[in-house]
């Protein structure tokens, strides 16, 4: 018998078809290899000495021999872009559109072509994650911007184009409504709680420990109990932190240990699978509010979502968290 | 400069990208030549001869010679079962699920393993189209039934694993979210303006003119003006009508044509690419109100959902509509 689970953040429902699910070690074979890539790509607009290729800097973190470990730029083809105006307008009368006014950044992780976020030395992640927070800085007190989302997208079935290291970053001059709805229920759930819901789930899944991959550094790492998709992950601190902004030094650090750990378990133990991660975060203008924690989403691309979940919303899951947290826990991770 | 626009039913917004926008005709060099199948496949349990491979039959329409042109069985592996109960239960006092019961069963096309649904004559989509509502019909007085769900999966990357041409039917005990969502804003449509929104948005179709593929038979086929992929598709009725189940046969008729035409159109004009349709339709509690009517949207999987949508919720489309329709048009298609 399948089951319906309900997660308590969006009070959005799942199958979890166990009869149907696959052993955790089974979504190995699922991986085609990448092909292979030099360290450096003469054409590659995120390589160094090629800087001319991109739009010009906005953000670094220089080495100590004067280049660069981590590099910001504005995306060249920008999803949405400063120039313009937020008037709506109507197209016959109905059709309500306006400018594509904000803000689309590269994050350029690292010089070298054909590493990845897993295999950085940890202080260079946490060179990344402060970069993430910079940037998030800069924005939140940027005209217009009305949520900043930064997420990085990894091979292709995750839509990416560019094999060189990188995230994204785009401020985006509305609300949409899945974050409004996302922000409600927090609310609705701090009003009949008067506690975060991200805390409290975090707080229960470090209790019930079975669906638990991690919990050091002040955040756990677990697959939660409505995972949408096999091996979906969630980073959450531990104590309530409504904006990712607000982060410390010391909490970049602790986040970028625990994200790269994370990211090492499943490069090693699913043969470096496709995915996406995402870092939601509050509304900018409800960042003061006690409803809502920040925290990451990782969600691998190991399988396809098809009619039924883009009908209803409702995912059917083919692996059990219990079971692919428990197989996360395990993982052999080389040293380093 | 992109344009953001926003959904008329749903309020979401997606993100229309006209410089980083292929032309329409530069999508068709993204297909992949499907493998080639045989005619019959002796280990395809959809195959005439291999019925014992399926679970018993739940409803068929026959041809002269006794045998089947459409058949309905239960899913060998459903998402969820009649047997078990829907009272809430609590794991570690907090993660709320239930058993999941509903119904899932398949609808098996034709008996031809490698047609489809774009290449059966006219008379079989009509039969097809019948069978659908034959089947939602009887859902819809089930116990536990809140909505119905009745979707297509489409090659590969549309999550399909069987290439024998099926449909599927969910019937769910739970109104997802989404759906809820979709609901109310229909209904707060409606108190503001005395009519359906879809209503509506068919209407402002065709006045407009520059994403209406047809209108003919009692139904539109467009590329909606928020689409959220490109070649997004809607066909909708020319007049309201709330319960899909409540189609007369006339309309199933007139519907069947429609899409057949709309998906040879995508079949010819595109290389038969990968997609996915379903068919939105109210909650079943809802089916009498004025707020919403049932449509069909078709989404091709040309391009991949990146981290930005799956954290948003916001869509970036690379094809502007109003070109995808002009093309999709204008596509010559053989006779039959």
């Amino acid at each position: 018998m399948t089951q319906l689970r309900q997660d308590p953040a969006t009070r959005e429902w799942v199958i979890v078809a166990a009869e149907r699910a696959r052993r955790p070690d089974q979504f190995q074979s699922l991986q085609k290899q990448r092909p292979p890539e030099p360290p450096h790509d003469p054409k590659c607009p995120f390589c160094p000495g090629n800087e001319s290729l991109a739009p010009p800097e906005i953000f670094s973190i220089k080495d100590e021999k004067g280049g660069w470990r981590v590099r910001v730029v504005p995306n060249k083809f920008p999803a949405l872009a400063p120039a313009g105006n937020l008037v709506r307008r109507e197209e016959h009368d109905f059709f309500r559109w306006t400018d594509g006014v904000g803000h689309h950044e590269v994050i350029i992780e690292t010089p070298v072509h054909n590493s990845c976020l897993a295999l950085l030395p940890e202080d260079h992640v946490i060179d990344v994650v402060r970069t993430y927070r910079e940037r998030y800085r800069a924005m939140r007190h940027t005209p217009n911007v009305a949520i900043v989302v930064i997420f990085r997208n990894h091979g292709e079935k995750a839509g990416t184009s560019l094999r060189h290291p990188h995230s994204q970053l785009v401020a985006v001059p509305v609300v949409p409504n899945n974050m409004r709805q996302l922000f409600e229920e927090a609310t609705r759930y701090y009003d009949d709680n008067n506690s975060c819901v991200h805390c409290d789930i975090a707080a229960k899944e470090l209790d019930a420990k079975v669906r638990l991959i991690e919990s050091t550094d002040g955040y756990a790492a677990f697959n939660p109990f409505a995972s949408t998709v096999p091996f979906e992950t969630w980073i959450m601190p531990l104590a309530f932190r409504a904006s990712f902004a607000d982060t410390t030094d010391e909490e970049i650090a602790g986040f970028a240990k625990v994200l790269r750990r994370t990211l090492r378990r499943l490069h090693f133990g699913l043969g470096d699978p496709d995915y996406n991660f995402v870092i939601h975060a509050a509304p900018i203008v409800d960042e003061d509010e006690k409803y809502f924690t920040w925290h990451l989403r990782i969600v691998p691309r190991l399988t396809t979502r098809a009619g039924f979940e883009i009908g209803s919303g409702i995912y059917i899951t083919t692996a059990v968290p219990e079971e692919t947290a428990a197989f996360l826990r395990e993982v052999k991770m080389p040293e380093g």
